[in-house]
């Protein structure tokens, strides 16, 4: 690979899926897929991917995003001083109103990367360019909305488990040969319509951001080569950017999110909790999960849950 | 009922699940009604019961509650300029970033009523008091990152279609008769364990603020009652407080609310679009849902899939 | 004027203060200019110009702009339970520790547009271009902290006064001779470097927004011309947008904007209360105002206090 | 001072100026003190004490606050694309359009803490109660639209230039002998009407949060009594509390804050930029500032401007 310095095409190419394709990879789930991996599931158990949401929780700061934040907009004693509602002292002393409000940065928590998050100039997934279809607030073409309903066979790839280490070490390029080898070692294979899923050890320190955060291991450019060849309906990981972080690719600070969400239509899930499944061995699953439409946005939170299969 | 005044009781009781539960009705899914419910499920199709957030979106703001936001926190042309993730100007010309920011009032769009959001006087759910339990920010008890995933056997009561009208008027209280008699119109009982979801056609107005909210259409107490009756895992329905409104009780401005979420521990979903469920016909479904795990929050967005049964 | 349809030169042309220039007019502040009406003041006295801001206040949200809001953060009950602080429960029950957030549209309340503002295509004041100087957060020149702290002579223009109407009619243009004819009933005159405030009388009303917005009577642009000759400092008045709305030019929705700020450079004050200075006739007044120094922001609030001169 | 403990009596005292006021020592501008530091103002020139708000400022975040924020809710090219103000794809690429959107902690950037930003208890300034003046948004009571406009002799107490240092060390404690030694070393003595201004040298760091702020040296709860013994209108200085930190009270975790807020009615400004009047040795000026009126905020922007004196 030494001669590559640029890991991506200069320009965005034409979706498989057609020039006015927003769904990506997400096209790829059928009735029949559906069907077959619904038929599977074991309802018993489930797995809940996603983590909490709390004032203080870690999150993108250094490119001045905010951090999470919830403000109480009704309380019970409130109500009864400001009557916001219009009830009156005497209802709002017997009922007790509570509202609150919420703030965060669409890449906040176990959240996934909707196809315009990334781009190349001013273009983002399937050419679609800012000067028609970035507005004020949000994009106006293959925002999260655009995800469909992630309904299908879910594959953890536990390359930490693999290599009996707690944690990959930091900025560690998992390689094609990784994943091949954690594969045979958990007696695992992909299939097209898969929803793979990289463990890394990261999401074990959470929530202490100094150590879920920064010099991430995480997939090479290879390694995200080798994924969208088999086909993915998506993919995800445990970590920050599903890729290894800082960049070793000086035109790109991010090339596997060039890769899979421009090149390839896939969308990416980050800060997934694998830990239950891996240390529950738990390989092969029924992947259910949809992320909050919210129309245009770059990203937005999904709880994703991981139901075991039938045995035999 | 007529001597009743007021619907509920002045004091918060111990829950059944005791006094420290938080998760309320949702404890009723058990290993066995999950396996149950997902093994009758005929993936092949599916039914979204949410809709999309968006700037101008109708949701409540006459209490002061923020309208939906959605901001860039980055562009590409902007990036180039401010250089906010410090990659410089020759990689930020190549790579087009993009990420944004929310805000909104946690019952906005398609949500769900953490068990947190009402109360009597300072205590919610289960008594937990606010003086022990409400920090400044939120709830630390029974918030909605305490609502379980839903999975659970789901069943729409049509009763706008069973009326034979394109929505029920306003403010029209639905009896326990209207329930009965539309669920024997549909060939559809209640067993426990389910959800149940109230159709009165409102959503069909969506994204019309000004016809979807207002002198709702929904339950009246007798009629929630009936639905605690049959031991539901959660209620919901299509329109914005699943009780109608405005109340008649001169004591309570949510009665509903007080019945659900206080008396009997249930969480209500609200602003379900349930317009092609009834189009279809699809009275039974299996219904897999989670609300983002929002710690203490009184709400939550939620992205409910309706799967239909299989045949026989 | 008949035969002129579009209002403003389709071209930002240099400012007269140098194509860097981001002050403006407010450049024509000059130490004799201050010392002058330093030395005019009389201290006993002083006008508060500006309103409070509250939830609930009227505001410019028919464009998806948010309502003004504050939130709780920290109150003295919540922080004796989340210990936010880090300072434990026994100090945090004898201190009460209460703070805020606020979020606000920049253009809300009493407040002034920035140079930014307004343009033309992509490039604002003084042919600023976005592609050069819009980050993704705010621009980079022109902002509200460019504005000079205001420290001048000002005039009040009571043209309700004159006109012996409470108000001036639902969109009103203001000409050149009703600013004229004010001024003689007044018996004051404009002079160069002063600045100048109209009066509508709309302000009487706040803060009923239903009065206060809307059809706003204003200057025409042909009165905003006749501002602009006199080689003012700054405009303002006690309306929405110091012009009258909406626009009577099919080709601009804000020519007055245009001609303010991008064609003549000069800031504009909006919502400003001119009530009590009008009710006891101080039509001359030293003016002293700055805005907060929102970095880049196209607004800011702004709370002028208009000092009365000497006599004689 | 050795056997004092607790540094603040238990309870808040009704104010001197009566049980019902909220404006505190601000009541000790009059006519007579406006006029006569007004009279005395030499306008040429005047140093603007406050700083710039921009996406990455020093705040305080450590308690959850968030960080100031400012996001685009209108732009050029974005308003092309999404019409949110409803003028069409022609009228909005001749208009550029361009608006934004501020967060902040009340208490960011430079500011004036209100009296009931600190309390004893669930009592704020003059006893006002929780129970009955603290909506579920802001405090009813004693908020920064109470503070009435600073109008007074400002005067300078340079304490780091007095000891001839760059800037006084981490947590060091102005006592009251550092006070009088430096107002001996300025030839400057404090009336009682003046707003009086510590500088430590802190601010010279700004924008650099790891210098600003944290083990701020301020003034000793015995140099705070010093100040109001003085009947000051109100204080400030160039670091984050006025008073030194961390507190030395082991019962008190913001003494300076009790005392000046609560006990004596005194607002309190932070993070001035005291640096250009030090380096030009002004220690005597008329203070003329007014904080945005945010209704029950504990605290708010201003923009104070400091004139120098007329000599002789």
């Amino acid at each position: 690979m030494t001669e590559v310095k640029t890991t991506s095409s200069p320009e965005v190419l034409v979706s498989e899926w057609g020039p006015e394709d927003e769904h990506g990879s997400t096209n790829r789930m059928t009735p029949e897929s559906r069907a077959k991996i619904m038929s599977q599931i074991d309802g018993r158990a489930f797995y809940d991917l996603s983590v909490d949401y709390f004032v203080g929780m870690p999150s993108f700061q250094a490119a001045g995003d905010p951090a999470y934040q919830i403000f109480m907009s009704h309380t019970p004693r409130g109500t009864v001083v400001d009557d916001l509602n219009g009830m009156g002292d005497h209802v709002n002393r017997s009922c007790g109103y509570s509202g609150d409000v919420i703030m965060m940065y669409t890449h906040t928590g176990t959240h996934i990367d909707a196809l315009n998050h990334f781009g190349k100039g001013n273009k983002t997934y399937n050419g679609f360019d800012a000067d028609e279809h970035l507005g004020s607030r949000n994009w106006t073409k293959a925002g999260s909305e655009q995800i469909l309903p992630l309904i299908a066979r879910g594959v953890l790839i536990d390359v930490a488990g693999f290599k009996q280490v707690e944690c990959l070490p930091p900025s560690y390029g998992i390689t094609p040969q990784d994943l091949r080898d954690t594969l045979e070692w958990q007696q695992t294979s992909i299939q097209e319509g898969d929803i793979v899923l990289i463990r890394t050890g990261r999401m074990q320190y959470w929530p202490d951001g100094s150590q879920v955060f920064g010099d991430s291991p995480g997939l090479t450019v290879e390694a995200a080569r080798w994924v969208t060849e088999h086909k993915v309906v998506a993919v995800g990981a445990d970590n920050e950017a599903v890729e290894h972080t800082p960049s070793t690719d000086p035109e790109n600070w991010l090339p596997g999110h060039s890769h899979f969400l421009i090149d390839n239509g896939v969308p990416q899930m980050e800060c997934l909790d694998l830990e239950a499944l891996a240390a529950d061995s738990v390989y092969e699953f029924g992947f259910i999960g949809a992320p909050i439409r919210l129309r245009g946005a770059t990203g937005s939170p999904i709880r994703p849950l991981a139901f075991p299969l039938k045995k035999g």
